[in-house]
């Protein structure tokens, strides 16, 4: 640690060995939130009993554009666990975006509720129905995705699954799809989280020009 | 598609079928985009021959804390193909925040550059290395993480792979970390992008209490 007085400011170094002696709590908040803001949503799925289901959820990848895939991450030992249930039992879930004037209500999904009662209703969301499609959608979200299960992949080094969701639907206002196809996540309202409880609301920067050797970056 | 008339906006829908009649350009800047806004990473490798490579990044996944794991998905057909073969060789990379004062050099990454030149001369960002890690730093990035290669996925459905990383090293200034291991994104100066081109910087909302049922959500 010689060189940590070159720095004007201090560091804070780790080592594998030293993050596992940390206190749980902290290096639970400390290993979630050092990837930064993430993209956050709300996952939308219902029971073979008709029982709806609502969980806020940042654990998100874009799989490929064609076919169009969704990758979620799963923890089983979760809150998640009935939105994890529903999705193999009913085999659609949907997704949809969390906006800057919901994000209180997004974060109460994640309370541990009984398995017979919907966070629509404890939450004060509103489900809504689209094209009789088999998973509740949230009326107050601006981007929703309904999607069917693709495929499950163990991730066997620590017991979590992810999801791969085939996107089946997408209904989305239309004023936020720019010419080329392109959402202002910013525009749509979308917010980000960073840890386990954290949120943010974008600013945006610039899109920036295909990028190639040696010439300069434009603004588009 | 009649209930349109009872919004009061224009909605865009699609399905599986016509999101695959897209134009191409029009069909990935959507589905890149659909997600949000995402996290957004320097990846730092070198090859056998210690060659550096550095590509900017924003398939992420927190695995897990316990022990501490990252997730990235590659594409192997893409610009990336050079960051993926390095891991694979030397079983070693790095991942850095991109930062608002940066991000136009991070996005210069993205070129095709050839593979004996580097990116970190080729876009104006300083190598740094940490307590002899094999794999390079991004010195202006204010939380660096080193990892070790723990596994790879194949996704079967679209031929990427989930890389899996060990994180063996912590490089961080010691005032982003709150007492309870918290690290505020927009504090550190972290930035978001969205789908292949757009960046968004961040502004903070709450950091919310732990939800429970029939209790009310408090900012702490």
């Amino acid at each position: 640690m010689e060189e940590l007085e070159i720095y004007a400011w201090s560091k804070m170094r780790h080592s594998f060995n030293s993050i596992l002696e940390l206190p749980e709590r902290y290096r639970r908040n400390l290993i979630n939130s050092i990837h930064g803001a993430k993209t956050v949503f709300l996952v939308g799925t219902r029971n073979a009993s008709h029982q709806s289901n609502l969980a806020v959820f940042s654990q998100v990848l874009h799989i490929g554009a064609n076919p169009p895939l969704v990758g979620l991450l799963f923890r089983p030992d979760s809150v998640q666990r009935h939105t994890l249930m529903n999705i193999r039992e009913t085999k659609v879930f949907t997704i949809q975006n969390v906006r800057e004037n919901f994000f209180r209500q997004a974060h109460l999904t994640s309370a541990r509720y009984p398995e017979d009662v919907s966070e629509f209703n404890q939450c004060d969301l509103t489900e809504e129905i689209i094209a009789d499609f088999k998973a509740p959608f949230v009326r107050e979200s601006s981007i929703k995705i309904g999607l069917s299960l693709n495929s499950e992949i163990p991730v066997e080094v620590n017991g979590t699954h992810l999801i791969i969701g085939q996107i089946e639907l997408i209904d989305i206002e239309e004023s936020l799809i720019s010419d080329d196809g392109f959402i202002d996540a910013a525009q749509a309202g979308s917010i980000t989280s960073g840890g386990l409880d954290s949120y943010y609301s974008l600013k945006r920067l610039a899109r920036l020009s295909y990028a190639k050797p040696n010439q300069g970056i434009k603004e588009i």
